[in-house]
């Protein structure tokens, strides 16, 4: 039997009190859907002397993980604003440029725009038309969950984002839209695993 | 004589009123350090019926630019939140998966711990330690200008985020930090250019 496929767990969960356990369920969830997940806090980061600054040493850690990762699973969940965890979003950007398939879910399901109406004054200008935030920067109006560039790079591979309504307490933990992309990436690789 | 060396302009530039003003500012400045600078705006999307989404029509054109670039130079200023813009990111690890050079400035000099502090309750974790947020999610103490992902890419590549401290008012457009990362550029691909 072939080594089962990794898949990269991408998301702000590793900021969680209880990012291990949390990533312990991710793991095995991958695990009952046939794949192996690599989670960023896999890798302990060298303490030795020397080594070098420590975010440096994650930062070398999980991008060798990403280069690993036959597939990734990023948590899009919305983090400190309207968009996504600056960090998994860089994920995204990387997996994407290696030329890996990534599947997508937010445990949120209003679009961009009604997020930022509701974190700011929202105005429309209807000369453009465009709507417009309290610093007159454009808000897009795509009915995207994300910036278009994060909706688009999953959608040009044939999986939009899977969005949640997950309860507000719950979002950081819920797993729904976790599982709902373990079985796309199911569906979307049984070809692969039946040659 | 060779062409110029292609530079990927990303930043939250695209959202402004004079998004265009302000690419052609951009572009001539590239110019007037040897390179040819690659704006998203640049290439017209086409309204062709049936050419497709206009979002995904956006992503296609911003990823052939991308492509095509021969580094990038990236606008990490906070943006609509303590991080960068979504966008900007996603680009970002685009480009440090496709191997190629980026250089990334800020118009805001505080670093992500002490921003996130501004905007939210953040309380520190003696038993850990660590700085958890009103969420109870960790926030980073590196002393980095974002999440560790971001600044570690590019430190990563010899160079750190160039952090200026734009007025207020002016941050999204102050090219100070743009021209110092012109200045790097041209320092960094000099050999090259020699050859």
């Amino acid at each position: 039997m072939a080594a089962p496929l990794t898949v990269y767990l991408a998301g702000p969960d590793v900021f969680l009190p209880d990012a291990i356990a949390l990533g312990e369920r991710k793991k095995q969830l991958c695990a009952r859907y046939g794949f192996e997940g690599l989670y960023p806090l896999d890798d302990t980061v060298s303490a030795a002397p020397g080594a070098g600054p420590p975010d440096r040493l994650i930062y070398r850690a999980c991008v060798a993980l990403l280069r690993r990762a036959d597939f990734g699973i990023v948590n899009l969940t919305p983090f400190r604003g309207p968009s996504a965890d600056a960090g998994t979003v860089y994920e995204l950007g990387m997996l994407i440029g290696l030329g890996k398939t990534v599947f997508g879910y937010t445990n949120v399901t209003a679009d961009l725009l009604e997020r930022v109406q509701r974190s700011d004054s929202v105005t429309r200008d209807t000369a453009e038309p465009a709507w417009r935030d309290s610093d007159g920067m454009l808000v897009e109006d795509f009915g995207n969950a994300d910036n278009l560039m994060i909706d688009a790079a999953l959608a040009e591979q044939g999986h939009e984002i899977v969005r949640i309504a997950a309860p507000p307490a719950d979002r950081f933990r819920d797993l729904t839209g976790f599982e709902a992309c373990l079985q796309r990436a199911a569906d979307h690789f049984a070809g692969d695993r039946a040659r």
